[in-house]
């Protein structure tokens, strides 16, 4: 089968054929690929990022967003059968462990592996072997292509989100920074499960317009002094409660905690670059600072349940799988709105190529 | 009157002759000190690090952590009356305020004060005026003298350990990074209050013993490396799952982030130095960072009952208020065991001077 | 002043002429009534089911929901002004117990009182007397007239769904139990508070459409079984995750129980019924049975926010106050959709009279 | 095999000899049993209280509170060997379905079931089958026979109290009512887990000084009125914060709520009888009702670090399994104290039989 493969570090993963994976335990189960997101995550590997460990294992598939139909299942899976819609969880858990039976899979401390991330393959391929604990059935005739997104971009949004929720009431002010793939996510689930007004700040101007349909109730350039003043005069000079960071770098860290309320949460998604605050301030400001990392798996599951509703839509462009290297590098120059998916070639016949859809579970 | 006031930063406070406080609102309450502690707070005053917007409030007097007798009050408190032992929170809050009425006084948005740190009057004198809200009554009898430094040592540690409890539960390592006065309170505290496994870390080897007869299930001195090591030994190499970080100066909050468990939460509660940490390592750790004021009314009651069980001891010495400057002197360089408290000239015939007691509320 | 009181049990309260209250304390608050609400606790008012205690109070004025301008204040209330339109928490609370402190404010165990439940004079009524920490200050030129209702029926609809935030997800199925005044304001507050699916059942026929107004998933006539297998049917099954029972007499605690998925909560706000539950059935369901008094000031500002934010609006018919007793006999009667409200003579005119309006505190 | 099966309802269950049971699915596991606890439970089912749907399960094994040692594992569970001391969940679960995932296994959706409870063959036996999922593995070294009844009467009462502690600070009264098998614990682990006071009510006053020896802070009798009066005098006239209730028949749950604080909550775990509250009583009250089932996996292992801490203890006789049925008539007569535990012919050799010990997992 097809499969883009990362080679080395900096250099461009690249289309290759690699052999199709096999089942070889009882809760394997062989996924067809209907659509693979491209995460800034896939950018930070290909720049070794997360080099440590990862030489031995090289060159592997990339992928960790995945969405497909059922292909075959290990015996101990009986209620999976071929055909069916799915989306995965990106991290196949053990089940046995503390975390993985209280809702923090993520953590799982067991064997638990991530494709398309820790050197496993991943999804930018024809199939995919995952585990019966990653996959959630779509509702029969979905269409999981577009839906990939949800799986990393949707659930760390999510999961972020939803950490706040105790915080958050009528009167609650909650700014999102940065108007992409995550932060598109991150309006539409705050509006969802929160009375929080959301003040959205972006960089780019036509993001804003994208921020206000997606229901934010202001949206703000944040070119010069990264939005602070316009979020304190939107707050009687008071500041907000909640900054979602989907950004990460460029210094949204620091500008952050300028425009931050006394006892305020700042929430971190977005990676790259550092954050520093004297023990003073933090004191001062009792604030509360709360990294992120993926969601859990049900988190992805009442993400799809919102999506299923409607209330949460994705925006995705659709590219063939063998363009991956000129997608990584559009997302890179901040030319992709909402989020871009990659689907093999099997796939693409008969969908709408490039077309910026909004797709829910049915 | 006598009371110790800061005339100019980087210079010592001075014992003056000042007029008495007098009740000037129906909520006034006028206290006739027992005893007032010596905060590390109190040295950072002098230093200046707090100067903004206070020029014009010098000289003043210090002293924010207060207990002693009511003296007189205003025509609207009815539930005190002159002799009743009492400590005091140290921010009197107008009780109106979102705030104040959903417990985080701390952050009360009305009219507010605090004595001995913002520039009205503290307690190193004769006698204190404060408000209605901020007076908690003791049981008939009780020596409020070395009960003071309850009242903002003792609840910003109290405040700090319940706002993690929700995260504790048998199999937790908490780490007490500084076993001073802070920290002394901070180990008893969390026994008291949960079933977590204490780790208790200092640079002087005395403070190790202290440590154990406080209730810390291990103590370590961290000269070397900061702690991370022992820490990591005693974890199996995972590191604890949350630091209480009692000084929050020296490279405190580097090295703790060290010794932090995967999805761990580093509490900091004093302050001096700086925290710096990249994105990807806030994310990848998804890690917890808690900043801490103050703790609220509520928390100082609830920790004088703790303290009425005997859960919760001081251990404080006492000294002369003329010896206030040697006092502050004496911390600086490290050599108070638990806390300081001075006592006015009245107060302090009867008693035994400089004696380490352990006082609780009856 | 006109005022309707009640003068004896299983009469109807009259209209007469009473004495106009007076300030006497420092944080007295007089209230020129713009409307108040009439409640079914105003009809267990005078069945004499709180009538243990009160034979001395007889006769009082009724009326516990209540808005208006402000008249006059205290000389401790500096920030309320003669004119400003408010809106009034029922029950003043002393502000200095652990409860006020707490954000429990209904149950304050200092002095405080409820106008026009106690036995202390209500809003029915030209004028009233009441407490700064009761009054919510509504933006200038609101017309508090038709707000009135908030202020009870408004916050126990709050209140009890605010509490069982914590265990509504997306997926999770919320029937609302009765769609009269509370539970009008109960389907609102679901849908913009949370995620919840929200099942609405009522008896009356022509409730269903107006639940679905008010954002109601589905509707239901209860006629027969009380609901029982309607709410099967739409889960699966499985029955409902949370039943807010606004009406807690003719049996529905009963049916609640028998609607109810395992692990559920069944939350009470009307009453007049019992309840009764088998404790092996209790342990084998482990349901959570919750108790709902009304809400507390924080609630009230809270909902007054979500008003002026569009998301709650009340249903409510206007009357001359007069008509007291015949608007007491038609709510009894179970002819008043939404809430009635009495309106003083002075401020009926330039209003339309038993218009049903759609008010927001702007 | 040797076996103490019920083969009707209301006659007492009989010693027989059946087929060992054997490995079937990948995550199988046989365990060789060390102690099997005896429950009122066991009393109930004798009863028939669950009689519905089991009557073509008859005959089966009793017995749902089991240690001992691992004797096969199927091939799906590396990390268990033949010869591991361990203590056994009562309920393995699917570990795929929502609650499953979220630390409620006891209310699994998925294919699960209930050995010793539900017509599965349970623990009064020299082997039991269960999954790798319901295992924890105990320390090496460590004796199982007398920590069987953590496994479900240990972890009830941990789950029961656990969900309690977020309104548990110092200066919460809590009653317990109860000092048998389950209330033993109960006192214990709410000592270990939180700063409550606890008091605690027997019918029986020799249990009242092991209530005492068990860290209850006061108890009393409750022959006459329930302990009403008692409650109340040591709360000033207010009424117990919470109840747990490990009786539940008898008239405890109406007594319960005549000793509870308003806004107080009434846990319920011991159940045989009914309760009864009229809505209005409710409300006024606020209280809240908690039905508790069996507690989780995780609930289980966080109970057996609290013994191996030596925080809880269990107080355990030790008889042959061919005893069974006079063991069960004891318990009927209230003649155990602490908890009954049954050990097959092959381990009773060499332990000391019928002998009250200390037992700690280490």
């Amino acid at each position: 089968m097809k499969a883009v493969r990362l080679f080395e570090f900096d250099r461009p993963p690249r289309l290759v054929e690699v052999p199709e994976p096999k089942i070889s335990g009882p809760l394997d189960v062989i996924v067809r690929i209907a659509g693979a997101g491209v995460c800034r995550t896939d950018l930070h590997l290909v720049e070794g990022v997360f080099k440590d460990g990862m030489a031995d294992k090289m060159p592997f598939t990339l992928g960790h967003e995945n969405a497909g139909w059922i292909e075959e299942v290990g015996a101990g899976v009986p209620h999976l059968a071929k055909g069916d819609p799915v989306i995965l969880h990106p991290q196949p858990s053990c089940g046995l462990c503390r975390n993985c039976r209280l809702g923090n899979d993520m953590h799982c401390t067991g064997p638990s592996f991530f494709p398309g991330f820790d050197g496993t393959d991943g999804g930018y391929a024809d199939y995919l072997r995952t585990s019966a604990r990653a996959v959630i059935k779509l509702a029969p005739g979905t269409d999981p292509a577009s839906l990939a997104p949800f799986a990393d971009a949707g659930i760390t949004a999510y999961h972020a989100v939803k950490k706040l929720l105790p915080i958050i009431h009528p009167g609650t002010t909650a700014v999102v920074l940065g108007v992409g793939g995550l932060g598109h996510f991150g309006i539409q689930i705050l509006k969802a499960l929160s009375p929080a007004r959301v003040v959205a700040l972006d960089t780019r101007p036509e993001r804003l317009d994208f921020a206000r349909r997606l229901g934010a109730d202001e949206a703000f350039q944040s070119t010069l002094d990264g939005g602070v003043n316009a979020v304190r005069e939107v707050t009687d000079g008071q500041g907000a409660d909640i900054i979602f960071d989907f950004v990460g770098e460029h210094g949204t860290p620091d500008t952050s905690l300028k425009m931050l309320h006394r006892g305020g949460t700042y929430s971190q998604i977005g990676y790259g670059g550092s954050l520093s605050i004297k023990t003073v301030d933090l004191l001062l400001g009792e604030y509360t600072i709360v990294g992120n990392i993926v969601g859990s798996y049900n988190d992805l599951a009442e993400l799809m349940e919102l999506n299923r509703q409607g209330k949460v839509q994705i925006t995705a462009q659709q590219f063939p799988l063998e363009d991956a290297a000129d997608v990584l590098h559009e997302l890179d120059a901040g030319r992709v709105e909402g989020r871009a998916v990659l689907l093999p070639a099997g796939v693409r016949q008969g969908s709408a190529p490039r077309a910026t859809v909004g797709a829910s579970a049915r």
